[in-house]
């Protein structure tokens, strides 16, 4: 066979292989991403759509000084290769190795960083700006799927880039799909382009037919040209977009590299922005992929013979028992609505809508209207639960303050992915949650420590009022098999104390959510060492439990806070106020464990805990070494 | 004259208004307006735009069952006067008084609060699902402007909107305007369907023209009709919300009550969500209005007779230094580039525009646009300065974040209308931007104390790299008259100190922003008293001037913060971060002023500070109270 592949090694090699070669080349492509992604994990099925479409850009494109922006950048693999970073890919989304997305310090090709979606549109016009202004010259293309654009952003993008007047080239990636199925009218929109057949035959045909018409055909076909735009409604599909101002071709076929060759080179040259629009199958060539493109959206490692993967595991995430928690609640509450955006598996409200369709939405990638739907919902007397992750949530700071908890309003955030979530890297921690939820007034954001804890706050919140945030990691549920007290507003308790913590002097370490299974590990492996430690499961991140606080300084010589969330804003430096304030003739020590305020980069989650400082045994050190400065 | 208002004390009464008596009803409701609004200040332009069609959705609405959900919210003047509030405007916007905007809490007529743009739709479907599920049966609309159809949530909304299975009635109120010029394809589609007669002309008439075509006419019609839509296309405007899914019907004149009602009443039948595109006259009825309606979008007290202002302050705000610093950068630095959503008077760019047009953008209410095309265009080369007010920045949290700070991008956000901003009340306060900005890893956050830092802010944020954000309040800038240090990195300075403060420990007043001129104001009563007092400008909010913290600790008794933003998460916290943590042993106590974790009303400003403790006064009589617990 053909060694094609082998002789793409750097930027722009993809020129040098001749055309008949180029369908030997994408089948190359395919083989190299199972290959890989079955032994690394990452994204596949979106990557295996984009194959052809990504080589007809490289053909057209000269990097790096051509930007070529990707959306959401989960399918940039091929770019990747294309590049000159094939070699790299046996250390995907490992730590120190090739990220899952692109990124502009791992490469001058990356133009522009991306993670979440919807983005490309907005900076790709601002790169054509940039590029006018300073009189460069050289192309850019925003890639953006189907999905990517139910979220708001690319359609204040849109909105704003039928006002350039330079060239940019907008590849809308359709493949009828989200991660899962999609949603909304543009969606139908677009279904109804891709599917209507009758709209090419009629392509430029109509006005011709009616001018043959015998004696009145001229008059008719006149009058109609009139209305200016009116007869172009007829003939050309991608209306929606020629009404926004902005000029469309197609739909074409995306696995057929020559005529999207042409179609770019096309849009290329015009002085204004064009929208191309390209059909691909998500998952395409890889069979296992294109049955089950939503199964292998993201993967674990797996057998590419049989699609199985590889480590099962059985344990129970905390995903599950919020599933499950909530499916059980809302069989006996009426008032029950789950919402998600565009994640119903990643969410596990997949099985929720399998149980009660009619109470459940998928919104598309929209966070924010997610979250003001849900206000409505909840003025309305329902209790919605809006199940996103929490680098996604992010985008709807505004809507969880102005539009739900300003009003008080009865709305549940199930905050998920909420930590380090490994893999994906910088763009997907969820480590900042706790800092933007608590300073959102009124908000009770909790943490839970184990899968029991999860399923106690979330009956908690549905029998409250007002606004809850629930913010739990991604992983395996710890599993609590003591009696632990019932939930209490802003109330935590003491999980875990020696037996000589309550009669002397004492370190207490306070710990939320995630890291209270760590802080008691820490406080036996002091308890080793003759040290009387009290582990204080806070559970409230807001309200704060100040009489808790107030506790430790009393009783202890030290207070260790522990989080998984950045420094600034978090939990820990609401205790610092209180110990600040509180602790002054205290001589009480304050330290406090938590991320860096950084953008962590992807690697497993473990690794990242080792070398920020968050796993076991660091912690123990680091305490052991405060002790020491006494 | 027939006195037809009086005769409207509670919801529901324009019911028994005659139907000729509308006019006269509509031409009091406006003279009412002006000289209300003449006297208390409001939003006036936007509310006499307005007077006709919430006449008319009144008289096809019963309140309070039914659901009236007004967008942004300052055109809900003749709601509140047709539902029973019409004594309370001479207390408009003052504290204690009618809030501007429709506010849940103060009448069961207001179905959704709002201060913000594109929230009504999504808050309507969230609003239309609750209804369904629940049984109830009572009708739902919700009233956005052209302008804040340019805002991604909008668009979400509308694009789920048309999964609806009930009705739902969405009044587009298409005045051509946002608080300025209304920008984009969708404004630019609007106005098409507005101004061409065409459209309206063909309604209908098309397919029987083309029947009636001796012959063939039959068959072409036909061909044409198995398009499906295509022959809709023709005749139809609005196809743009069709094509989303969605029941358009308009154009229809916004000042004719008669055929509004007719229109809703169509509307409120079907069991579909259905677009109603009605045409306003922003300003409408009132000459200086008309003729300049962004001039009186919102308006202090003015003279009804001539239209001029009555209190024109000659001081220079912020917004002016702002303004002007920024057009002297520009003159000097052809990489500056200015971007506002929506907002070109407020943030005084319109002048920026003046001088360099090819260098500003409008982007309409698009704030995540805004930051996300400022990425791009940064990473072209540019320095972009996207300013927006403090309560709008909200809404691109996740894109400072993971846009621009993620890929440290030199782009510098100019945060206007930081701190309590007064009469617009809860929506609108300034006064969580610390605590969500200082949060994002890798921005540099300022606040300057006078005009004269602020400019030299800008100008250290213009020579530097990577993002900033500089947060100044709303009106006059405090006038520095001496010298003072350069800006550095992270680093404060002592502006005030009394002779004794260096000799023996003293408190010290950590302030940033505009606590600073108080802090020194509070400085020299405690010095009447002989107390010992330091006061540190800290300016950098982020990085932490971690050293000036550590001198005070060392220097102090007590350190007092002051900042103009919420308690959690702000500038206070991070400096207790800091005391608590090395401050163990110095008994130094730590006093944190800043706003409650609160949505603050309403209200004069001063009144505010003074209610909320951060007046002059309040704020000495609390450290000197603090003192004595010692």
């Amino acid at each position: 066979m053909l060694k094609i592949l082998e002789g793409i090694k750097q930027p722009n090699d993809i020129k040098y292989i001749p055309a008949q070669y180029r369908k030997i080349l994408a089948e190359q492509i395919r083989s190299f991403l199972v290959n890989n992604v079955s032994k690394t994990g990452g994204h596949l099925a979106p990557n295996l759509g984009v194959v052809e479409l990504t080589m007809a850009l490289h053909l057209c494109m000269d990097f790096p000084k051509d930007k070529l922006i990707w959306d959401v950048g989960h399918q940039a693999y091929t770019h990747k290769i294309l590049t000159g970073r094939k070699n790299e890919f046996t250390t995907l989304r490992q730590m120190g190795g090739l990220c899952g997305f692109p990124k502009m310090t791992e490469s001058d090709c990356d133009a522009f960083s991306a993670g979440h979606s919807s983005t490309s549109i907005a900076a790709a016009v601002g790169y054509a700006k940039g590029r006018d202004l300073q009189g460069e010259k050289y192309k850019i293309a925003a890639v953006i799927g189907d999905g990517a654009l139910s979220g708001g952003m690319a359609y204040e993008a849109l909105n704003n880039a039928a006002r350039l007047k330079s060239n940019l080239v907008i590849v809308l990636n359709d493949n009828n799909m989200s991660i899962s199925e999609n949603v909304g009218g543009m969606a139908s929109y677009l279904g109804k382009i891709r599917v209507d057949s009758a709209y090419s035959d009629f392509k430029g045909n109509v006005e011709s037919a009616i001018r043959s018409v015998p004696k009145v055909g001229n008059a008719i076909a006149s009058k109609i040209k009139n209305t200016k735009d009116s007869l172009k409604r007829l003939v050309i599909p991608g209306m929606l977009f020629e009404d926004m101002g902005l000029t469309y071709m197609g739909p074409i076929d995306g696995h057929d590299v020559d005529i999207m060759v042409k179609a770019f080179k096309t849009a290329f040259s015009a002085k204004k922005p064009v929208i191309v629009h390209v059909v691909t199958k998500k998952g395409k060539g890889y069979e296992y992929a294109m049955k089950n493109p939503s199964k292998f959206h993201g993967v674990d490692p797996f057998d590419p013979a049989t699609g199985e993967f590889l480590n099962k595991s059985n344990e129970k995430s905390y995903t599950d028992v919020f599933s499950k928690s909530l499916i059980d609640r809302a069989s006996r509450d009426e008032k029950i609505f789950a919402i998600t955006a565009a994640m119903p598996t990643g969410t596990g409200l997949d099985k929720f809508k399998e149980s009660f369709p009619d109470r459940f939405s998928d919104v598309g990638i929209a966070e924010e209207y997610a979250v003001t739907y849900a206000a409505g919902m909840a003025a309305a007397g329902m209790t919605p639960v809006v199940a996103i992750y929490s680098t996604f949530m992010q985008r709807a700071y505004d809507q969880i303050l102005h539009d739900v908890c300003l009003n008080k309003l009865h709305v549940i955030l199930a905050v998920d992915r909420a930590g380090l979530v490994g893999k994906d890297g910088a763009t997907h921690q969820g480590m900042y949650d706790l800092s933007y939820l608590t300073s959102i007034p009124g908000l009770c954001v909790m943490a839970p420590s184990s899968g029991k804890e999860l399923k106690m706050m979330l009956e908690y919140a549905c029998d409250g009022d007002g606004p809850f945030a629930i913010r739990y990691p991604r992983g395996e549920a710890y599993k609590e098999t003591g009696e632990i007290p019932p939930i209490e507003n802003a109330k935590g308790y003491v999980c875990y104390e020696t037996l000589d913590a309550g009669t002397k002097k004492c370190i207490t370490i306070l710990a939320i959510g995630s890291m209270v299974e760590k802080a008691v590990k820490v406080a036996t492996n002091l308890e080793k060492e003759n040290v009387a430690v009290k582990v204080v499961n806070m559970r409230f991140a807001a309200p704060l439990d100040v009489k808790s606080i107030e506790q430790a300084i009393k009783n202890s010589y030290m207070i260790v806070t522990m989080e998984e969330n950045e420094f600034t804003g978090g939990f820990g430096q609401q205790a610092a106020q209180v110990v600040a304030s509180k602790g002054y003739e205290s001589n009480c020590r304050f330290v406090n464990i938590s991320l860096p305020d950084d953008y962590i980069e992807h690697g497993d989650v473990q690794s990242l805990y080792e070398k920020y400082g968050l796993s076991v045994s660091a912690m123990t050190q680091k305490i052991v070494e405060e002790m020491k400065k006494q």
